[in-house]
């Protein structure tokens, strides 16, 4: 068996040690340990072990007022992926799980649009449409939790609308959103089009947890790429799209690998 | 005799042909020669020639209503560089005019501290020393004014002082500012600070003219370099001054090499 | 209706004048022009104009001896793509085919193995199978022979078997190649094995001219990633794929975009 | 007092808790703590403590059968640099280590020709000229070595002249050198000279541990950068000058922070 602990406390010495002896003596074999000290301390350790490693732990974790998590390594996280009408980070996403590249269970491609059922479907994953819109929010969202039942992860692979903060909080699973741009420059609408008329010589993108405040959660990864005053808008998209896809995918391979602390408005990744 | 001619006009066809007529008849061999179509027409041409390039021409520029500006690529350009206390892109930039590299003619650095001093010499540029501040402005910039007279551009190497409108127009020669964030993001002070707090991936740098408005000039160039959770404000601020340094390098040459067309907010870079 | 025009001579005053002067007495506006001069003067200029720009074109080309190619900007090149068992490239070019940023017509997906029949025919492109091998290289060369026939380019999407000289020069249309390093370093088989066991920190790919001699045509583009000690051979091939399939589908945009001229063993990308 | 703690051995459950258990019992706090676990295992520990860390170390490493190094933190360590003609990588190191962003103790500049004399004294640091060169090779290495007694590091940045394999063992600290390519790709003479004639479309610069056999040492770090057809072999060198001081600087950064561990013709870089 293959498992990862995710430690998160107050720094002071010893941690390393308790966390370490409590493995040694589970018959654990650490594979990969990565540690940060800020304001606080973080501890991501991988290792390959027989039984349930985290029997015995609440009382190390007790010690030291702890935040922990154990996950496994070798269980894929089942994930869902929601997309509106550009399908470039959902092709790409698709492709990475059926190449173990990502190692997920996408169970479902929901979508305010129809465009993406041929793409989902060449894939064998379930493809449902919802409906959304600012009129009939509630109504999508009471449709979209059904749908979204027992996933461990929800995707926003450019899903164009509004999440409220009651649908995030009844969901109660993480979301990753990929915005297309550096942010927090051009948060918002038409990011491309502004960056444009601003005559930036470079565009990004951004991956973030979804948080109530449009495109405020933290970051999780970003990338850009160079652009010139001969390009369009047209042409900051078609560049902005293979960043979206590589940024997203990123974030996402690092998440199903419980690589990411939130740490208030930001994030550790091991 | 090595020129360049610059020419900027609203598009329609023809251009090329009445240029590249021109240069022939005058007995110019065109080395470079680009060209932008947006909502106007940009040229930039390179040509070696004996004489004056520039009779004559004022027919066609009329002919098609031309902005026009004629350089001479073999005479070296007047700079001026103003730093506070970060040394880091004077030093560059003395360094890259040394080696020719940058085709100017340094002939001062001009600093609110003293700490530049001891660089300047050794490089064998002449050193003022001007006190300015919130409180000394006008009397400052008067004095700034009186050293900067002759110059035919002027650096801001991480000058820490606002430089009022009245100060500019006065000035009457392009100013090259080195902004140390990927602007729009984090205009103002503070933005390594800000950086951090926000939790980005990836930090910035941007080169731009300077207008009255602070930070809101046409941006000339901007470079990126990748951060991560374990880099403090400190880690920030080194990883910055390099991108800092290059940003500006490749600005200034470029504008030395007469490749830059101002064109609203934004700039065309040949 | 918009073309292109790619010249190639030797330098001597005169030949922008002659090429705007034609054109403009054609009645075409030059969208945008582009040149080089090394030891040869190489443009490309692409204008609308209506009939044919190239009439009486041939007097220009016989009075400063140049090679000269016209070609149709707005009627997409016959592309076939050849594969073998990844697919990351074949699936990223039939995906930028679709939305229109690779302006071709896909008309054919060959490979010597089943695995890539099923996203072909997703994408309804037609498959086709043919057998290759040491053994069977003349009859496998003939039969993609015939299937070849009307293509305007030829791309081979990781393709791994050799292609003949005398396939190459039968076939008498551009391949070109994507090599999954960074040449000159790791020509030939096995290169993420080799770049793992010298150590590198940076892996690439190169897509180039395919010519007789294997990894040694005319570079049309490169492009690199980063990977540390901790990356093993499967990680290396992993960053690998994404980047070759980015610098394959630049390679082959600028290609359908009339970008290239190969100039001996190196190529002008304007 | 602040340490640094750098182990390698065969891999097998215990050897974190083991080592955590030893800081702790002799009072340490971990500040940071980096492992890789390949065919061997690799730790790098940096912690705060009072008195004798390595105290009663050995017994931990007799157990495990360790390859252990215990390094000051806060001591600077004493390093040399050798350069020759090109002074961009001296001047770039100068200004580092007067910054503190290299926390060394540079004692030395030493060249065989008279060129960097003035940028060393400028930064008051010594100058010696050692003329060197194929005929003169034993003689140049005796007087160097006079020099060089004393140090814990010699940097050769861009020193254009071969050190024998043993003069390296009589020097017996580690030497870290600049390459002006991206290695393996154009090792030897020349590499700007042929990057353009091969046509490759991004150059680069590789620091690594000087063995006996040119430039096939263990690669500390590399980098790159875009070059164009445009670009003849001095804008190659302008770029790579940039490219190579930036590569050098963190590969000797790293090296005084005791993050590389060589393994065999690769290193472990925390």
């Amino acid at each position: 068996v293959r498992s990862r602990l995710i430690v998160r406390c107050a720094d002071r010495p010893g941690i390393v040690a308790a966390i370490a002896n409590h493995l040694f003596w589970r018959g654990a074999n650490i594979i990969s340990s990565a540690q940060h000290s800020g304001e606080q301390f973080f501890l991501r350790m991988e290792f390959e072990h027989e039984g349930d490693a985290s029997e015995g732990f609440d009382q190390v974790a007790r010690q030291f007022d702890m935040d922990v998590r154990f996950a496994r390594a070798d269980v894929p996280k089942r994930m869902a992926i929601l997309v509106s009408r550009e399908e470039h980070c959902l092709l790409d996403l698709l492709w990475r799980a059926r190449t173990g590249e990502l190692f997920a269970d996408v169970g479902l491609v929901l979508s305010n649009h129809e465009d993406a059922r041929r793409d989902a479907e060449a894939f064998d994953v379930p493809f449902v449409h919802v409906a959304n819109g600012r009129d009939i929010r509630e109504h999508a969202e009471n449709e979209m939790l059904e749908h979204l039942r027992g996933f461990d992860v929800v995707v926003l692979a450019r899903y164009m609308q509004i999440l409220t903060g009651g649908f995030l909080e009844r969901l109660g699973v993480p979301v990753i959103n990929i915005h297309h741009s550096f942010l927090p420059a051009f948060a918002g609408a038409g990011p491309y089009e502004r960056a444009h008329a601003r005559g930036v010589k470079i565009i990004g993108a951004t991956a973030h947890y979804v948080t109530e405040e449009l495109d405020e959660g933290p970051i999780i990864e970003q990338d850009v790429g160079r652009v010139t005053h001969a390009d369009e808008v047209e042409a900051l998209k078609r560049t902005g799209r293979d960043i979206e896809r590589a940024v997203l995918a990123r974030a996402v391979r690092w998440h199903l690998e419980d690589r990411i602390v939130v740490d208030g408005t930001r994030t550790v990744v091991f």
